[in-house]
């Protein structure tokens, strides 16, 4: 998986870190059971801090996308360990309020998120889900 | 307009300060025309940094939701000054990708987050919009 940092970006460099392997995961690239990097690999990778690569690998396992295991490292869990519970639905709400706020603060209605919510969907499908 | 700050979270204070206010005007408790308090002010009573409010505030303004006056201060954009330009749609179809990507990693289908979307959209939809 391919990851990019953009250091004048005003999200810290660990959250770029969190998403990309999120939207890496969603579109496929990576699967349940998978191994991610090491810390130390994928720090010296990116050319970032080991702490930095860390709090990311550790917000992953706090949202449930990955398990942390001392041996093995980090796995990513299957489906089922994913299944959504209700403080992972609040969670997506809550994530999406600054965002949907943003929207229609800038006159987007309802119809305009949606479409764009859509098309953002489509684009991350995981290409052969299941297979 | 009431802004609480929480320490502990993973968001960045002067993010924080950007979103509340930007919810502030979604649900209509701050209207086009009006002043934001000032830098020194909204400082003062959040307890935090006057550099972290002024970081919000020009973030607010990149974003086209408030014009800064040397003299009258931040005013909040007319719906017509916030008429969504390409960028605009750019930027929350940008913002909307990794609260997406997060919910269909963790097994959202589009539907549930369209759910959600709506209903976070209704919540805090401007109770009376161009009145």
């Amino acid at each position: 998986m391919f990851i990019q940092i953009e250091p004048q970006s005003d999200v810290p460099i660990y959250e770029q870190v969190t998403r990309q392997i999120i939207e890496g995961i969603a579109r496929g690239e990576m699967k349940p059971g998978d191994t991610l990097p090491s810390v130390r690999a994928l720090a010296a990778d990116l050319g970032v801090n080991m702490h930095t690569v860390n709090k990311s690998y550790h917000e992953l396992e706090a949202k449930g996308i990955i398990v942390i295991r001392p041996k093995s490292g980090a796995i990513i869990s299957s489906t089922e360990e994913r299944a959504l519970t209700p403080d992972q639905l609040r969670q997506i709400e809550k994530n999406l309020k600054p965002v949907v706020a943003e929207g229609m603060v800038l006159g987007a209605t309802v119809e305009q998120i949606e479409h764009m919510m859509k098309k953002v969907f489509a684009d991350l499908q995981i290409p052969a889900e299941g297979v």
